[in-house]
């Protein structure tokens, strides 16, 4: 195969995996504003329609192996296409945190409303943008953008933290909001899981354009 | 390069697969000890050591992209050593969930201990067999094995469900058991969490051996 349709695959590739991303990115946002606004359908949409990620998944993966199949790619395709693997693997993982938020929303929204619903809302929007810009950095090969995404994932631990200990407030004041808040602060969890995995995408792209390995630069902080 | 040299070097990636996952395996181990029997000190050691781990994912996925560049591997071995590096970051998550374990476990041993920590030790050995069983499987190239772990994670999840209803009891009925009670929710999570990632490197491996894609058979339990 010559260099110029092995581009032209590469492209594709790229394509499909923001596609990918704009679909769990969607699936995140829906489940959010579902326990946000109580919507039970729209919960339900995303908790049993999860197979449009994972048919995506497969395809993209399928993709990757023929790449990796042909002969000569240089060491830099091979940094690329495995780097494409693996946030692939991220990406599907964000889908199932949506189907989480979801399933824990259907739970939540049968109680009356919690009031710190509002920086679960901020964590979502900074969870929400930090895959997105991990992406674009991955296919306009931008180390910057993806470094600007590792330092946010500072601020959604922040916002965590914060939550967790407001839900706590509200727990040791009237045990009746037990359960309500727990599922938020799953919730919450599940919004800082899916900004790991944004780290994650952020740290391989940094690897692929700089050949350089940024990866536990602060587990720490986990 | 020979098929001589590259086996030689598949088998040694093999071998550093095996101990990354007794590594990991062996913080999990400690976390959880640490907590259950109240070790400050042994909760620390993981908490603050997870270099080892880190480097060690480093090196494996450095040799795993030495061997793609090699003139002419097989489809099957391109499945076998993407797999590898799939498997790669699945152990180094595994080794986050053991610091996750070590820190929580530092604030709640400073409160007196709640009973229903015996559910806990249940999933944690659970969870650690699996993990070494999906790695074996692996080496051995043994789906039956892989697909016997598949089938413990529902025993996992149902472990986790029993530890949640036992805990928010505790928490409705004394409040002042709240703090320690969702710590030891978080470490249930954790342990699922590892259950997970010993299922994707099992799902990998029926990938690797029978060609067949078995991701997603089961995600709605998640």
């Amino acid at each position: 195969m010559e260099r110029h349709h092995f581009e032209g695959d590469l492209q594709a590739l790229k394509k499909r995996l923001l596609e990918m991303g704009a679909l769990v990115e969607q699936r995140v946002h829906q489940a959010i504003s579902a326990l946000m606004e109580r919507q039970p359908r729209a919960a339900e949409e995303v908790a049993q329609g999860d197979q449009e990620v994972n048919n995506l998944q497969i395809e993209i993966d399928d993709r990757c192996l023929k790449l990796l199949a042909l002969q000569g790619p240089l060491a830099s395709d091979l940094r690329l296409i495995t780097a494409a693997m693996k946030i692939n693997a991220d990406l599907e993982r964000i889908g199932d945190q949506a189907v989480n938020i979801a399933e824990t929303a259907l739970r939540v929204m049968v109680q009356p409303p919690l009031r710190p619903v509002l920086d679960l809302h901020r964590m979502a929007e900074l969870a929400q943008k930090m895959t997105r810009d991990s992406l674009d950095a991955f296919v306009r090969r931008d180390s910057a953008l993806a470094t600007a995404v590792l330092a946010q994932d500072d601020e959604v631990d922040l916002l965590k933290d914060q939550s967790f200990r407001v839900l706590l407030t509200y727990m040791m004041a009237d045990p009746g909001t037990i359960e309500r808040a727990l599922g938020l602060i799953l919730v919450a969890r599940n919004l800082e899981r899916i900004a790991d995995h944004a780290t994650n995408i952020a740290e391989d792209v940094i690897f692929v354009v700089e050949g350089k390995d940024v990866r536990h630069h602060h587990e720490e902080r986990k």
